[in-house]
């Protein structure tokens, strides 16, 4: 159980009182699934219960058929290799046509965001915006005020920009967090009002390493959500000298780092 | 907005009481990103602002760094093909290596399921199991009486594997929704449990395509999910026989199909 969980302090705001306390994450990491010497997959994942993991998704995507097949099983830090019985034919090629990419960043959580470093991302510069808290308990009430297809189908994750006065710039919905993140960078990216600077960033749901990378990516330097925050996030966050604020609901919000930006 | 939104028949259970009701669910429908003419991501998206998803896409993966580099971009029903202005370079093997793979199935939501029929995943029987509607009603509370990480931190998901009668047999979490179905079903396979005949899957979050994929391909007639589905699932769901479950929370949920094996 030990290795999901990590312990940080953050500060707890509620209403206009702040507290320093410890709060606990999910832990983010990478995992990489090797079949018959091949890297087939990586993963964001909570560590716990890999070898399940990596012959869970062999399995579901239809590659492995029965327990059988397997001859071994390698279990490292952040690494799962499956090999096979002699004569177990795999389609591996089958794999790689029925499988599509979407962004990652290295094998282990360190390696990730030095990627992001060497992709060229600055640290975000320590002014502005300076956002009171007031201005951050409404966030939540504004973009869910603005969700039009989740209200009607309750089943769609919200990404909205806000100025540091807390201005509704532009809101996207998507089934995916990530896709609604995007589509809100895109609008800005085509209009070259890259890099957001000053400029607020409110997701739905939770603050993953993904969404996080992201923000970092487009100069955002506020990133508030509504759920909580993963380890590699936080991590994230705190190397680029970003705001991140979590569990933003209910007049209430934790902050996880750049506490400095919020009054 | 209305390429957004499906409405589907679905029996409303509230207690012992169900209604036919019209719901609406969210779109999930695959979109194909292609830069330079070369396919670089498919991602499971809501339709509508298919450009500026695209353009995010390959901004916030630092692939794209101006408005300037872009020549043209052409958009399809699930398609969006980014051209480059002359002399524009852009690094397609960095891209390559900075992605991984995750599960996919085709360009279009009838390939996706098609593709499930044709790696030989057969329509769920119609007999067994039948669960009462009060057993339905306790799957989130055992779940969340289980889920141990998420107690502590706010931030994961969970999957929970129940038999016909209620009893909980397994709980998996993750930081990953689709992950914390991998961990459980790969368990299942190690011992050989596979098909899941009779078993009912409950998720904490929504009911995507990819977690419906997962469950027919590991044989679960029932998938409950906490929160709402995507269009794609409950289509999924109808065609191989399935009986898929919405908001099963707080005394009351939504059947979108397979309603025969509930009493």
């Amino acid at each position: 159980m030990s290795r999901s969980i990590l312990t940080v302090p953050v500060q707890k705001v509620d209403g206009d009182a702040s507290t320093p306390v410890q709060d606990l994450l999910a832990i983010e990491e990478p995992l990489e699934i090797r079949l018959a010497g091949e890297a087939v997959s990586i993963t964001m994942r909570t560590p716990g219960h890999d070898t399940e993991l990596a012959v869970g998704f062999l399995c579901s995507e239809g590659i492995l058929t029965s327990a059988q097949q397997i001859r071994h099983i390698d279990t490292t830090k952040n690494s799962v290799s499956v090999s096979l019985n002699p004569g177990v034919e795999i389609d591996l090629e089958r794999l790689r046509r029925n499988f599509y990419t979407t962004s990652s960043c290295g094998v282990c959580g360190k390696a990730s965001i030095e990627a992001l470093r060497v992709q060229g991302c600055p640290v975000l510069p320590q002014n502005g915006p300076l956002i009171s808290s007031s201005v951050v308990h409404q966030l939540p009430i504004v973009l869910r005020g603005d969700q039009r297809v989740f209200d009607r189908t309750g089943g769609l994750h919200g990404a909205a920009l806000f100025d540091g006065k807390g201005t509704l710039l532009l809101v996207r919905e998507d089934v995916g967090r990530h896709n609604a993140v995007d589509k809100l960078i895109g609008a800005e990216f085509l209009t070259g009002d890259l890099p957001l600077s000053g400029k607020v960033l409110l997701v739905s749901g939770r603050a993953s390493f993904e969404l996080t990378q992201k923000a970092v990516v487009a100069g955002i330097p506020v990133l508030a959500a509504v759920g909580a925050p993963s380890s590699l996030a936080v991590e994230t966050a705190r190397r680029f000298n970003m705001t991140l604020l979590g569990f933003v609901r209910d007049g209430r919000f934790n902050i996880y780092s750049g506490a400095s930006r919020i009054q």
